[in-house]
């Protein structure tokens, strides 16, 4: 990392230095859309190529991408010098061993009194004099993966990630966190839950929906809350574990198959669909809410991480043409995840399509867009016909998760036979027994 | 409709001719997937073309479609003589009048119990036998527009519908209730929203979750519900009437463009999203939980129906590719929805499509996949790349409302900057002023 510029990508630093701005530089940034003035911040983890990063005089941190239209030129400076935390994490024998993953964005920062800014905190040192709470539950270790925005996540991201848990996990652990951001947290949690096999510890992945350097923060909590799922429980699934509810007291622990980002902004976004949460924790305390869940064991985990890429995911609507699914099929996509409507529906006006792309040997997986609820495609003549026509019953899963679990499955085997057999496998808990009539829109303050 | 095979299709009848199968003839059909022994019962209502429909020994009744494959043939003969309704509608010329038009399904159902066949009401006197207490609230007129499985909905389908709704209207009606199948009902409320400009009755869509053959249906219940709304609220909106609550005690009004249905299969399905029902009916009392409501007025309604059909909707996802976005470019699509993560998103790593759809002027409305919230893309530097990109941001709008919306608004005007102000444009309540905190996840029955 450059120690002028720390954090920035060498095209960023190229720029800054063209125009004379240094680190503590106030600048002023025409973009096509809006000027921007602030200090320009140290970052502490590599930002995304060509980003840098200012405070602007509201106290808000934004990045801004430079690219070639963007005007930048200095117009003064901070007086204020960065310091470095220089805290080191205590270490405490009776306590758990906990690895904290970085997968990109902050996990939590802390201000520094004499110029400002915020200090964005990841090794156990900063995290420590950012979050000091963190030292009474547990021994951290940190380890940055990979520093993706979380809309840019990909598969290959999901197989870096397993490897390094397993490694991690069969190294005698007690506990993962991930930091991750909240866009496609559901996502991640979904495929890690698929490819870690005999897990035999916690991997707990948390995020924050509002950025560190704002009080409405729940960064630290969720930080918190996370850490003491991972040292204190007793499971041995891939969980997310994120604020609940709106009175933001406990966070909840939601299976890594059944969650889903529900709210654009509140810090409560996450939900359980289809049944509870796992547990709550709350003020160092887990209490498990569900009695069904993998237990901490001593197997050896393992990482089965082969992923088909070519697998698409089409929501259906009134209107939808049958070019949209001939468009997978001349692609050549191996599978196709259909979000149908109501009980798992398609216009019958597109069933030559989707005749077509099984003929051609393309698994189609169908699922409810309403989210809640099983498929049921023998209720009507059309569901059954859609079995006919060779279209497989994706039960209550969520359509991401269901996209997550083919593109695992085809990753595993491509005979057609066995990948039916592994879908209606229930091998993550992505499948429910039973919905419990509570589950539909539970109020997680009665649990 | 013929008298021997009554609802029954021309290829239908010609089948059942051919093997020998009369109106309560017991037919053992085989299909590939199963094989079906029951009576064949007459229709009441122009089936699906192909379609025959036969009760089971477990007392459901079916639909099968038939195909060449489906060998049929004749086992037996039911005793018993099909009685039609012979009650009417009764007249009140104090009770409001309503007009009640079917799409297709069935509305409410009554046992003929000479021949324990259920027998589908749909004509005012046929409906007075199933579901009396109509009479009570209004007097009743009905008109099947088309008859399909809501699957099947088109935007064709909307401008007949509102077309006909705009005569009603006109015609001095005093509310109108539309039957309709679950799967696309929030879609159809929606498009009905905008297509229906300075509307003066309440049109109120109504359906059942589970078939009217079923103890458990909630087919009469909301009718009465639906019809109750129709006659005696204060409302000139299009909006959704289905139970609310697992108690199934009462009915929600959901404003057409804020509802969803957010489960496959149980009764209280709908829900409004981003905000709180705009109220509740229960044993003939309507409470209205919101005060900001179009009122029922003397306006002349009028029907705008253009409708731009070359309009996609895409959910973002890890690993989304290009060429999804390629596709719809290239097939010289006029629009698409993009339901982003988060507060907007997608990967940067398809930004080349979106600029180069947005360069050739395909209008791209982004939309969050969570449902609830607003898309926010000023907040973080993707968002703002986006939006320089030309994306537009969608507000809190649901992914199917603006689907629907960028269909309609495209069918009438495809200049950039009209498109643009008519989308930002609340036209039919689709955007909230803000979100009130119970609105995420409310429990109805707290309301």
């Amino acid at each position: 990392m450059s120690e002028e510029y720390p954090g920035y990508s060498k095209d960023a630093i190229e720029v800054l230095k063209k125009v004379g701005a240094e680190i503590w530089s106030i600048v002023e940034i025409k973009t096509q859309s809006a000027t921007y003035k602030g200090i320009l911040l140290p970052r502490y983890q590599l930002s995304e190529p060509g980003f840098i990063e200012i405070k602007l005089e509201s106290g808000y941190n934004i990045g801004i991408k430079l690219t070639k239209d963007i005007d930048i030129k200095v117009v003064g400076k901070r007086e204020g010098k960065y310091q470095i935390p220089e805290k080191s994490f205590p270490t405490n024998k009776k306590l758990p061993n906990i690895k904290l993953f970085g997968t990109g964005g902050t996990v939590a920062s802390r201000l520094d009194y004499t110029t400002g800014a915020v200090i964005p905190a990841f090794t156990p040192g900063e995290l420590f004099s950012a979050v000091p709470e963190l030292a009474d539950i547990c021994n951290l270790d940190t380890e940055i993966v990979f520093e993706i925005l979380s809309e840019n996540m990909r598969p290959s991201y999901w197989q870096q990630l397993a490897t390094k848990i397993e490694k991690e996990a069969n190294s005698g652990i007690d506990g993962i966190v991930i930091g991750h951001g909240t866009d496609t947290m559901g996502f991640t949690s979904a495929a890690l839950s698929f490819m870690l096999k005999d897990l035999s510890v916690p991997v707990v992945i948390v995020g924050s929906q509002r950025s560190s350097d704002r009080p409405s923060s729940d960064s630290a909590l969720n930080l918190i809350n996370a850490t003491t799922v991972a040292a204190n429980s007793d499971l041995a699934e891939v969980v997310v574990c994120m604020l609940g509810s709106s009175s933001h007291k406990y966070g909840l622990i939601h299976r890594g198959t059944l969650v889903r980002k529900m709210h654009s902004s509140v810090r409560h976004t996450f939900r359980t669909i289809g049944d509870i949460p796992l547990g709550k924790v709350e003020n160092g305390k887990i209490k498990m809410l569900k009695r069904e869940y993998r237990k901490r064991n001593k197997s050896k985990t393992k990482a089965i991480t082969d992923f088909e890429e070519k697998v698409g995911l089409v929501y259906s609507y009134p209107g939808i043409t049958n070019d949209i699914i001939d468009f997978y099929v001349d692609e050549k996509y191996k599978g196709i995840v259909i979000a149908g409507t109501g009980l798992g529906h398609t216009p019958t006006y597109i069933y030559d399509s989707i005749k077509r792309a099984t003929d051609e040997g393309i698994v189609l997986l169908m699922v409810t867009q309403c989210l809640n609820g099983f498929v049921g495609m023998n209720v009507y003549s059309t569901g059954r016909e859609l079995l006919e026509l060779g279209v497989i019953a994706g039960k209550n899963m969520l359509p991401e998760v269901a996209y997550v679990k083919l593109g695992w499955v085809l990753g595993q085997t491509q005979n057609p036979e066995e990948v039916k057999n592994l879908l209606l496998t229930n091998v993550a808990g992505e499948f429910l027994e039973r919905e419990i009539p509570i589950a539909f829109n539970y109020n997680a303050e009665e649990l």
